[in-house]
């Protein structure tokens, strides 16, 4: 479903950099700045904790959504795209891969 | 660019569900429990703020594909899925309806 | 300077348990519940962090007072006080104790 | 109980700044630098809402013992001390105006 959907919309969260704060939130979002966003991403994830921890699935969904959508805004303002997250997560030797990396560097 | 690969992903993280949790570190976050796993994911947003206002575009990356990863991880233990948050980010309206509704939200 | 201000403060924020809401912002924090002022708590932290990185150390100093002040209600909420914390830290064996302590516990 | 002990505890810190790192936590964490110090502030906070939430209270004394010493170390490494954040939180008017401050940078 909507493969392309998060490509997409890192299209239009680009076009809006540099255009009026006043016209859309991500667009004020750049305006702000690289630590009023990455602060945003940051309470987004201290929400999303909360609601995982409440149990309650629709709340969490929501605040994935909010959490990923910043996500994008805060890459996009440092000129990296989801594209080059999901390179590093394949370089880190395939699917499989990535599992074995991540228990090496929690160690 | 991979389209794919966050879905396979996923299939690979549920798989890894009830796993032993010594062959994996997937397999130890689901049997550390939904706490755990949501203190890996508020860590892991720590860790991207930082590398994000560093201006450390490798670190950055870095420190993105493990949000990711443990959202991934987070959503599966909540028997949700990326989709489901694709879904909802798309319910808000789609593309352009998105941020609007963030915008709305803010206020 | 000023030892027993937290102390004051303290007994000033309990006393709003259960006040009105509408008249005074620790009352709503209260009425709100647990998981909102942990919210609060963990948004405040975020900005502590940004406000370190920045090296602005007129935020900083805001920031950390909005950290001490949310720990505080939350603390109040469960029932416990920064005398329980002291008493936590001291009983890690003293003031040299500490340190020792904390170097066990991150390995 | 133990009014002086944070600021014993401050004097201690500040005179490990600077010490062999192999000797302490403390040590170590400054020979790190400032955005590793502010990551585990960070961390611990998370820790602390998780603790809330979960309605531990001993964890949660725990949880908030470590918020504090680490609060207390990013504040000696900006050279900075409880003192300073006391000093900005009776700024705010006094123990009654601390609410009203609050309240009004909520809105």
């Amino acid at each position: 479903m909507a493969e392309d959907f998060l490509t997409s919309l890192e299209t239009v969260i680009r076009d809006r950099r540099g255009a009026d704060p006043s016209t859309s939130y991500t667009a004020s979002l750049f305006a702000k700045g690289r630590a009023k966003i990455a602060q945003k991403l940051g309470e987004e994830a201290v929400e999303t904790v909360i609601a995982a921890l409440d149990g309650d699935a629709k709340a969490l969904t929501g605040e994935a959504a909010d959490l990923v959508f910043h996500l994008l805004v805060l890459l996009a303002d440092a000129g990296l795209s989801l594209d080059d997250v999901r390179a590093e997560m394949m370089r880190r030797e395939g699917v499989s891969g990535i599992d074995e990396k991540a228990a090496r560097q929690s160690q």
